[in-house]
């Protein structure tokens, strides 16, 4: 199943994406829900970010390319992390696809995409076997957890450089049935490939994050995890057109402006 | 006027704290409301998180006691930070008051509380200035911002030292129209002061704090930031009691157990 949110005039939805096609549903994906009869061409409405999570929490580094991109920019050796532990970003941030990333006024840095895989929860679970962590996933879509890289290099803290306005695009859809391990994810910077990797690349797979997470905090649904990424490379700048596409799930798109 | 939120049988209500009474109320403290007619006894209802944030921000470091303790800890230098970054919790650790801080099986190292003024946004704002920064405040309430020292000291975010399950407390009240600059706060642990400070001792006040932050992030009504702590002493162990009591707001009292 393919969920999307959508707006309509006034009202908001989840639906199902059926072919060219969204069919409108009573109620949402993590709980009694009913598929109604409303369809709409896929191409006239307006996708949402297809949940707004609870709790966004950032992988990152899960990639080594990634951590050593980053490290050689640093001028420093790569430090890899001991276990796999999250970072939280702000749910304010998050824009849907075809939506503006507004470089705010504040910044004279370079800004920066990164592709990322995003996990869905769609069941309460704590302590979970490693085994066993997928059945609370309710499936998965895609972020761009954009970066402005001067502030994540003199900031104590990653606020600035992770957390503005418009800085977390999401979506667009949410894919169930996908195996994590093996998908393909695009990083396209108008029309030219900046990033071609696979997650089967990631330090520590899905399953590994959501059973050491689950030993001291409670997976809820609508908590969504972004799982990292590979790249580390290229600025953004207003007028640019940037696109994360995963196989299986979709294009993310959105379009760099500069704050007015 | 003192917001509360109660729980009632199955129903989830704001109310407002009229001496020992509360009177619930249609709507919430963000748009339009209109004052009921129950009223229950304060001593018989169940009080839950005063709000349950959209997003949750820390401040701290933000008075100099607790930066110089903390460094004193690690045998460092104390490294004045330059400017107001706040960082991000997780809403999913927030409990009510008289609730219990739950100590996770993982955990082999000290847990303790930091007792903080929280400031409830009631207003979208971007860009607000210093001086109008306190208009888009709908009111001031209490957090706990439980620690593990060991984990905040060992890993490499602070997920499992401030995020594990129950680790939040917030509550009981908000309250309109107090000065964020003159309320004292108070840590009692099992009847015994531990902490007992100003918040005029802030290292930046509540104003510069959402003035800054509103350069690049926009301020929605039910984001909360928490203010910071003096204190940073004292380890709390399962059967404890820890009491944070703020001027003019109240007591938030939260019971200390043993994971099961």
């Amino acid at each position: 199943m393919k969920w999307c949110r959508v707006q309509i005039g006034e009202r908001i939805s989840y639906g199902l994406v059926e072919d060219d096609e969204i069919v409108e549903v009573d109620g949402d994906p993590f709980a009694d829900h009913r598929v109604g009869r409303a369809r709409h061409p896929l191409q006239r409405v307006k996708l949402l970010p297809p949940i707004m999570p609870r709790v966004l929490y950032a992988a990152g580094p899960n990639y080594r390319g990634h951590l050593e991109g980053m490290a050689k920019r640093r001028g420093e050796p790569p430090r890899y992390p001991a276990r796999p532990e999250p970072k939280l970003r702000s749910v304010n941030a998050i824009i849907g696809t075809e939506d503006e990333i507004v470089v705010p006024k504040e910044s004279t840095g370079a800004v920066q995409p990164e592709g990322q895989l995003a996990v869905v929860i769609g069941k309460k679970a704590r302590n979970v076997s490693r085994d066993e962590a997928l059945d609370c996933v309710l499936g998965y879509s895609i972020g761009n957890d954009v970066s402005q890289r001067e502030w994540q290099k003199t900031d104590r803290t990653l606020f600035r450089a992770k957390n503005c306005d418009t800085f977390k695009p999401f979506g667009p859809f949410v894919v169930t049935g996908l195996d994590p391990a093996k998908l393909r994810i695009i990083v396209r910077h108008n029309k030219t490939v900046w990033e071609d990797f696979s997650s089967a690349d990631q330090i520590w797979d899905t399953a590994t994050w959501l059973h050491e997470m689950s030993k001291t905090a409670t997976l809820h649904p609508g908590d969504v995890l972004w799982m990292g990424t590979q790249g580390a490379d290229g600025d953004m700048v207003p007028g640019d057109v940037i696109e994360i596409e995963i196989s299986g799930i979709g294009v993310l798109r959105n379009y760099v402006v500069a704050e007015r």
